[in-house]
């Protein structure tokens, strides 16, 4: 995971005493500063990383952080590698510090700042009418876009892409000749809060969403970018109408998608994976590759390569269709 | 209920002869009049109503309307309280007189006289391109409205509210703070019509849609308005992206909806219900507070408060998870 | 099936010799010209068509093509009939031929030739703001288009027809008195490709979409236009919001389906069928009459007239019922 801050305007370093302070901790002296958060693997020296579950100990023990966010119960973990700094709910305070880097992410939901394209800057593209478009977009030659469709500052769309009608695009890098039809929303913030009686708190999404080459999503798709890490639809992976992609989804390459399925966040597939319509796939799970999900599954637990699921929850297909009969 | 009539025109009042002449009865003296529609808990003195459930008979007991549409098997009941009118049909014969009363309700999917906003009336409110506002719409202050957007007339906006791109909002009223996402369509007419071998007959919508102060609503939803009664989403709820919520639907306060929920028409939440992706709701039910449904679930009866439910048709989660095994 | 060139223009007659070229088999003499590609059944004598599957042994019977693509293990069936040429795999052999008839078909995305609404052309229709409309478009009179819509050419619109906004429909001729609501996208091609491990190739789609009169489809529709053959929405049929309609369906008269329902591609359904929410219809099923099909539903194989059906997989509903008490 890199996070790339070409969508999110970072704040200069900030003291580890101001982190201390939106942490509601006591002010401790202002000479160390931070320059970013992000996670164990990704993490420099000057950065501020954060640790939550024993999974990810591998990566405690490589990371370079030299400050963790993490609960009390990891304490004593944690102070072998780095120094703790410990909190009641780290997502939560992973979410504050995130806003202090990034105060703008919590409010992209639409960009003013967008014109009709400039005819000399885009010499061999096709637009539209009504299409807008940010500041620093680039578009490879001989790509397409379709009529009212909408492209925010700073994505990148690759060479011989067409981008269908009413699309919105933004905080995305496409790939090479890729296509993304009518209507699809891609990149815009993660279904991501912290439940609070009076007034839910949004978690920052500054995450991007990745398409890489020869891609193709159909129509009225959604597709949110990520919190921390990205959203990644791998090359070669079709995708077809009405599918919805959460946050932190990493679909493989040579994947094939079929309408109306859905994930919810953070979940990884493998190459060669085939999922039938209206399936659902569980959040934080492993999918490996080659494997074939049956249509209208509900996918509750990783699943190794090569097997074929089906059914709610999905398991083998055999079994599956066995005790239907 | 209150039938609000700030987005459909009522005829003035109507004689009870002519209400028996849409019917197919017989005429009767032009003397009595109706002033309109209305069902029993908000009916008054002249307004018509109707029965057409025992669930209903506390509120027969109490309502003011002297004239009820009812079925023969109701009329002993009817008539202790006021006078039945009978019909075989009680549901299509309130949609004859609805559309009596509100002619124009059943033409409404396009509004013609929309214009560019003026930057006059609307002075602290940020427009993207190409945004079409209709008549007497309110915008309260620091909103913003996308790109492509659509707001239809007499809708009502908070302050604060940031609405996305691509978002079409009609009969509808929102609160303060409110969040609607890219490509949302509110307050269309609900899918009610009675079959008709040759052409159905479309049931006429009067409600609206209520949006309280803080929600969210993703992208690409579907949030219909009510027939006589009104679509209501409670304050501080927040919505992911592909949910269709049918008409009459009430939703709680706080409650968490997942993507590509969906809700048939006329249930009703609690509050802090959280619902998981793709889960469908039936229709008329009643699902209590502190309800949590698992993702995939079809939830086809009643769930009464603090249960945890999943499966198809949903069930207690541990027994659902039990069988599974 | 009748293939309708109005959308797709078709080369001139192609000579065998260059069909054989394609299909990497060795040259031939160039004197044999064939006009056409089309199924068994609506190929004339100098079209080429295929044989796939001994289900279609009766239409290879009354063929009136002369020249038959098909796999070896049919080879001696075939050439009692007509003349085989024999291929690996006949679907992609298909694809091939009919991309080398209509080289167009691909490469449709966008549409780029449309222009807002001529009013001497059009004279008693109705058009939003922003509308674009292709050539020799047919719209009857009193038909209205809403807003931001894009109507691509040769479509034709019968009278009385309302057209939400946000629309986009092409490759699709509709009946009188239809209603088509609000972002819903009709025509585009299916999802139909043969995977490749280096790049996927698409599978031309020359089909339309049909939508008979008096039918009303919903928001946030997706009706894919056929491969081959067409999609098709039989008279006063009855759609809610974001179901999604793969290529080559074909739905009856007087069908109801709700919200959120998907089929995949080329299933059948006969008339009078309703459907529940969220339910999903399989590929290449036969749904009879007066069916009904529960919300939620996953139907994997062919229904008979007059069932009602529940579950997934889909079964009689007082078996489904039972067994989940």
């Amino acid at each position: 995971m890199k996070i790339n801050n070409r969508f999110f305007k970072k704040s200069k370093k900030i003291y580890l005493s101001e982190i201390y302070k939106k942490l509601g901790k006591k002010n401790i002296s202002k000479k160390t500063y931070i320059e970013n958060i992000n996670d164990l693997n990704s993490a420099k020296k000057n950065d501020i990383s954060f640790f939550n579950s024993l999974k990810y100990l591998d990566l405690l023990k490589k990371t370079k952080s030299k400050f963790i966010i993490t609960h009390k119960k990891y304490e004593s973990i944690v102070k072998q590698y780095s120094k703790p700094i410990l909190v009641e709910n780290v997502l939560k305070a992973v979410s504050q510090i995130t806003e202090l880097y990034y105060p703008d992410s919590l409010n992209d939901a639409v960009e003013f700042d967008l014109k009709l394209p400039n005819k000399k800057k885009f010499k061999n593209i096709k637009f539209g009418h009504n299409v807008l478009v940010g500041n620093k977009v680039q578009i490879g030659k001989n790509s397409i876009i379709g009529h009212n469709t909408i492209i925010e500052s700073n994505v990148i769309l690759g060479m011989n892409c067409i981008v269908g009608n009413n699309v919105l695009i933004k905080n995305t890098i496409v790939g090479n000749n890729v296509r993304i039809l009518d209507s699809t929303i891609i990149g815009k913030k993660g279904f991501g809060f912290f439940p609070d009686q009076k007034k839910n708190i949004r978690y920052p999404h500054i995450g991007m969403v990745i398409i890489e080459d020869n891609v193709e999503i159909g129509c009225n798709n959604t597709i949110d970018r990520g919190s921390l890490s990205n959203t990644i639809i791998g090359a070669n992976t079709f995708i077809d109408n009405q599918v919805h992609i959460a946050h932190n989804v990493n679909i493989g390459k040579n994947c094939i998608i079929t309408a109306q399925v859905g994930f919810a966040g953070s979940s990884k597939l493998g190459n060669n994976v085939s999922i039938g319509g209206q399936a659902g796939i569980s959040g934080h799970l492993k999918v490996g590759n080659n494997v074939q999900i049956g249509g209208g599954s509900g996918v509750i637990k990783d699943i190794p390569d090569n097997k074929r699921v089906m059914g709610y929850p999905a398991k083998d297909i055999k079994s599956f269709l066995k005790e239907k009969k």
